[in-house]
């Protein structure tokens, strides 16, 4: 069959990008423009993959704040981890190069399966050694079962059940009858001849809202926790105590970056191998500083807009910035998007499509002249990015950084 | 020189499109989906060309909300009125081909003027008969002003004058003497030999909280009285009385809407020639259903997702689009999304990346099955629609239209 994500798509032009914008300053660039540090994207990765690497445990990257191929790369480093986590089957459908490659062996479509991606599904687990699916209803797995009662060369599905630890998005809660009733039919002989349970996926959504490395580690705890009690139970059904038997995966990026806090003698006995995932790591966002687990200087991604225009009377400033190229996210820190650098005093306000308003939070910050162009830290890196097609890589800080290289990203479905 | 727009970004691959999706069925496409009834915004464009043309006034069509070749056809209609307003260079480079074709032949770049983009925009206006430039502070004109200087092949460059009446996002309060300051130094010689003034604009932006015809209709007074008073005060510094000389250019949607009620009689005498102004009325949305100005039935976007998990404990749904395929764009009917048709009493109440959370509105609704999609109305058709590469185009309402034609946007800037 034809994959959906392959249909229509244009990539941008690499090489006129790279012709046009490689050893460009960054303050020549035209705007709206998504620039990111690659010094700092590399220390975030590298610095994640120590955490997993202390405490013994997997890693699996969340590839859908960055998209391209150049930021798994860093994700991966050199761990050979090879496992990823997409939320599209575009981000899947455009790493295959990768798979091809080598680096990448697992893939995990992160979304529980909507039936009718399943046949695309089926065709990309052809594709590559691992593909990975979420599960957290029976419906879904019925319609994995019809679909391969009916076509017999679909290769078993392997899938990772999704727990609800407290998010309240996707999964079952937490030893409720609807999560073991789902883990009982999965194991069941009618069900297991089709699809094979690979573990059970925590994501605490709900850590963002932490405030200190203390809380953020007690809901990595309560990830583990929970992500433990579904295998327990699978274990139990299948009256079986092989703890290799299935992953439990947890992270969202604040308990990940708790696990650095975390030694591994403090880790909970699981019943299963432990798994480490996240995805916000390598950029952070003003969402993440809000947390005090990273520090403002990790924050590598900035969205560049200019001055147009000063409006004395309300003691506001124009910028050629507003929703789409920033994204209408929220978080504790005020505004869309703090100002970095000699703007530093003054927050992105308000927005409109195309329209930003700088608002003052600094009394004795200064103005910055229409013309100038100024560097803003988004509220949350996933969603900003979105509205770009490539980003401009750096190796340092600031308007006068040179233009090193061009990321292309995987926009898309 | 290269214009940026021009630079790395790609098309989709319009025939595949077409082959792989006319003729197909809305609910079989690939989720989510933008989806545009053209039906509806055929209708709506034609209802907008009508209030114009009952109150013997010009009209400008802002293209920011589509995007799309085919809509600013179905913008100006038969009408010949040939005047568009653009919110990036992208838009405005994007409709060279129509300016060509001589159906559009006057582009507003409606955004003040970033001076590093004026190069660009000289480029642009040696391509079209008329390219207006939008102003609201003297540090933009001075930066024209050193472009035309150093340049002396540069066009005469051709303004409108920002008014602010009460939205205070862009332009100069009405008799303020910030604006009187502004229209001054534009009409000095050493400013006018560059630049000509051809209008005073003005968009109120706040009538978006307006909720009924008689209170935009209210805004929509306030917009011509605030731009007229412009007028006049250069009229007075010019010492003329020349009621031709300048256009009086106002309108957002639903004041645009509210023109409808307004009889060619009751229209304030003004000292120019009045131009009425919209954007997303060719769509619409939940935000303008709120201003009590359309009907449900007159908004012609819908984003396609598909139900992928159900939880019966918590009594919400999960579906395949997030703040990407929906924005983050709210309104005074709660919520990110309306789902229409036979899954009417659900609501999109939440939303991350790519899960959107269906919370009930009305305790007598069913839920939709796992596997079926939902056609939703989003807040912001300007927005949302931003998401997607391109439309796919449908005659009727609901899951069983048929696609008779897909449109490409020009994202980017």
């Amino acid at each position: 069959m034809v994959l959906s994500s392959s249909i229509g798509y244009a990539q941008p032009d690499r090489k006129a990008l790279e012709q046009a914008y490689i050893g460009q300053i960054v303050k020549d660039l035209p705007t709206p423009a998504c620039i990111l540090n690659r010094t700092k994207v590399k220390d975030n990765c590298d610095a994640m993959l120590s955490n997993a690497e202390s405490l013994g445990v997997g890693f699996r990257a969340h590839i859908k704040t960055h998209k391209t191929l150049e930021g798994v790369r860093l994700q991966l480093g050199s761990s050979n981890h090879g496992k990823i986590i997409v939320s599209t089957l575009m981000e899947a459908y455009s790493c295959l190069p990768l798979v091809e490659e080598g680096l990448v062996h697992d893939i995990l479509y992160g979304l529980p399966v909507a039936p009718s991606k399943i046949p695309e599904l089926a065709e990309l687990a052809t594709m590559m050694p691992y593909l990975r699916l979420m599960m957290d209803s029976e419906a879904q797995l019925d319609a994995l079962i019809a679909h391969s009662r009916a076509r017999p060369d679909t290769k078993k599905w392997s899938v990772f059940v999704k727990v609800d630890c407290g998010t309240h998005r996707a999964g079952l809660p937490t030893n409720s009858s609807a999560l073991q009733s789902l883990i009982s039919y999965l194991l069941a002989p009618e069900v297991s001849q089709f699809v094979d349970i690979y573990g059970f996926y925590c994501h605490a959504g709900h850590s963002y809202h932490d405030t200190s490395t203390g809380s953020a580690k007690e809901t990595l705890f309560a990830e583990i926790t929970s992500a433990d009690a579904a295998a327990k139970y699978a274990l139990s059904v299948l009256k079986s105590e092989d703890t290799s038997r299935f992953v439990i995966s947890v992270g969202a990026t604040p308990t990940a970056h708790a696990s650095h806090a975390v030694k591994k003698a403090e880790l909970p006995a699981v019943s299963g191998a432990l798994e480490l995932h996240a995805g916000c790591y390598g950029f952070c966002d003003l969402q993440q500083y809000a947390t005090n687990l990273i520090e403002f200087e990790d924050i590598s991604i900035r969205v560049l807009a200019e001055v147009v225009s000063q409006y004395d009377e309300r003691d506001e400033m124009l910028i050629n910035a507003g929703c789409i190229a920033l994204s209408r996210e929220t978080g504790p820190i005020p505004g869309y998007g703090n100002v970095c650098g000699s703007a530093t005093g003054w927050t992105v306000g308000r927005i409109s499509q195309e329209h930003g308003i700088l608002t003052r939070c600094d009394k004795s910050a200064t103005m910055t002249p229409v013309g100038q162009k100024v560097l803003i830290v988004p509220q949350h890196a996933c969603i900003t990015g979105a509205s770009y097609e490539w980003y401009y890589i750096v190796e340092e800080s600031g308007l006068n950084a040179k233009v090193v290289d061009v990321w292309i990203r995987f926009n898309g479905w």
